[in-house]
């Protein structure tokens, strides 16, 4: 079951002052994703992609794939096993601005990308 | 014959609140379009690419793909295939941005891309 | 439905020496190929690649593009399709060696390559 | 010769109400465009790419590639040939936005690409 | 766990005359494969291809995705899922001939691939 | 009109010694070739590859790219353009082994390749 | 140990006058980046782009890689070590503007990128 | 030695007509650049692409070989060399924009891009 | 220091039955390899592909990556690398066949490819 | 001009006992070839890339550079450059087995490539 609690976050590195704070973008490419169709029961493959600037947390590598993989036997749509993800890492870290893209494998014939954005950046 | 009636809606999973509402991507590609030169009478065969950011409505991805099938054999032109999607796809789930893109392999050494877009985004 | 019939032949313009006869290839690949599978009535996509050595006769390009379209709405599996391309371009030219293989798209995550040979070369 | 007379017009299909006129852009691209130097003599080899914003009428496909076969045997600079064909379509359609991409394969170890724009557009 | 009484087969479509029998391959790719790495509980990911030449028998497409799937939660090397889909396959349709690669995304910074052959082909 | 008096050689340059002689292989690649479909009257347009060993001659390049533009307007089929180029170039510089490969970019949504060889090589 | 005393400068060979001072940019991409990860002490690999708009001064190029080369053996996390480099060549040079982008190997099935951006451009 | 004086111009063909002047791009790729490194006396090898916006004039395709070729045998750092063509072409030609492109292969493992950029465009 | 001792192996899980032996290759691909030039201290970077085909044993996948990394500050030429792999390996599990492929980024403008193999195979 | 006594060697480092000799190749692309074409004066740009089995002796990375960079200035023709190179590597180094591959640019549309092999090999 898709679990929250599993991602845990370290202090921003890089040095913050104010207005004038650092342009720092993080980009992180699981190419091992998987979730199940709650409708026909078979699994679903994609890609997840996270962009974000980060405020005062990062989040931590190893439990973002720990979090990523409790999607594993979950029945989830498209659309919303990206937005679910969205609001678990705002919840965990804040960011200043996020972006998560879920690219998954054809199904009948059609691949699909779904893309969420939280905050304004560039 | 193309069917609009075929294609069907789900409610929109993203929190939706007014003004700050969620930028919200969807984009499905079928490389699976055929529909017949009306001219020739020899098929003709395309990919069509759909975005959108939602509003009330998703469209359902297996009812895309069976209205997509309804152009089997319907003798239309490129111009006319892609702005009929268009407006089959803006009548059924109102989004408040999309776009349609299909592109069909070369005709007489000549490959054709169209793209209609219908609303303003990003 | 499939028709042989269609195809048409032209005499090989190589010079023909008996034993010493000239090594000559001849690849015409379609990527525009579709049937319907007949278990499911959903359209297949693929591409059909033909590769012989003629010997007395060649296909004439405009008659082969037309007996692959006379497929459009036959309901035929993947296996059924290749091996009844091979035997019709048999029938109707004869070839020293022939090679005809079907490339398919994607069903259930799972894309499928034919491949029939009939005679020896190389 | 280049013959601008050969290029026909077709109605623009889509829906046109005044400032909410539909965003559609068409894009055609040829890859067997041939020319003459009239320096050298010798052919030149190019792609040819045409997009444009169509205001009330449309390019008809057929037209077009005669159109670009009228080139063959012409004896004409890069940039004169790309200038020509922008302003005989200009003519001939009056679009709302047009642009016309030549790319030209290697003369004497240099690729050249030539794009010209006419009206604004996005 | 995986089970290969999931896997269902077909009679051999193509023509058979004993020692003349036609030359007639098929090959299934599945990019959706995942199974267990029994020493750490992670998961693998991998691509799963089959070819073979069929004796009698030719495994059924959809039962074939299913059987694939049964690996989900499995405990199991590499090196043990491919000589396992190797022995089920042989066991359940016994071709001529017959291949199973699967290759695996990275651990620790090493790809793998792993190729098992029973038989003679070619 | 197609011209094999054209075609210039120079001495190969390898040192030959009898049956311990070097193997040596020469390919030119011409990306910029045009003959005439003589049934339609539209241009062709493909790529020609030269291979060859050769034995006292080798092929002048310039003279080579001329020979290839004297095509131009000749109005000839794949079949024969191929093993028109192989005949004269077998009769110009009689080499040990020669392969002349055409690619032709689609008709009518077929792509077609053309493979003559003279002699024995590898 | 990481060493920004090995960083070098030339004096900025463009010419420089006031606000119409010439737009100016000079990228460097290193492909053989290795630091190791303080937490398992397992090496990383990645590939490091520098990109930036001289002010006074441009980094010498043997002395940015020896710079490289002597994080080696640092235990450094990726955000950490993206921000170090781009603190130790903005004290270095300061440039009109930088942007120092890391790309990570795999880890856990997770590719990571880091962009560290200074300063304002385009 | 590098010499300015061998760029040759022509008329700009394009119709100007003051400040309704046509969007003209000119782009011409040299993947045959070579240099020495003055530090080390080894050659250098990149890729010089020229984009510019015409105004009175544009430069002759073979004069500008010819230029790039007077730099074979000059020590001369990428810096300096990217600048050098850019004030050598403002000066021959005053375009009203102009971009020039350097992409040098790797040295001691770190590839290179120089990027000068004069006046104003798009 | 380069660890032979820090190779593992588990037994071959495929069935072996003397003659009939199942013909069963295992590939492993690191990209993450690093040795010193001992001639100028500067680091190299590989690729370093194994294939074999295993008798008793097979290498554990995680001691071959520590093997691997114990070359990290070790000064050894490429061809000397390559043949140490290859007899530490050898000596390790004795496989029927072995091939050991290391892949070396440019130097001086020259990329180095070596290939080691121990016995016959296919 | 080109200097084969450029050209250094050092001890083949692989274990050689006669008959069980090992299977070794060697391959070093340079992609930083230069020569003049004698006939016209302009440069020729390649890639020189040589594969070979030493017996005794390995030709030393660096001197290959210096031997390859003397032929800069010299006016010599593809196929006398090809030789010329296997020739003197022969001589210098008596390898089992040499290939020499020299992949050429294109002059007048034509790109060229020429292969020497000295030996028997595989």
């Amino acid at each position: 079951m898709p679990d929250a609690k599993l991602l845990e976050c370290f202090d921003n590195p890089a040095p913050q002052d104010g207005d004038a704070a650092r342009d720092f973008v993080i980009e992180h490419v699981s190419e091992e994703f998987t979730s199940v169709c709650p409708k026909t029961g078979h699994p679903d493959f994609g890609h997840v992609t996270l962009r974000y600037v980060p405020d005062q947390f990062c989040v931590e590598l190893k439990s973002l794939k720990l979090y990523y993989q409790s999607f594993r036997n979950e029945g989830i749509f498209y659309e919303a096993v990206t937005n679910r993800i969205a609001d678990d890492l705002n919840t965990a870290m804040a960011p200043r601005w996020m972006q998560v893209v879920t690219d998954w494998k054809g199904r009948g014939g059609i691949r699909s990308t779904i893309t969420v954005e939280i905050g304004k950046h560039g």
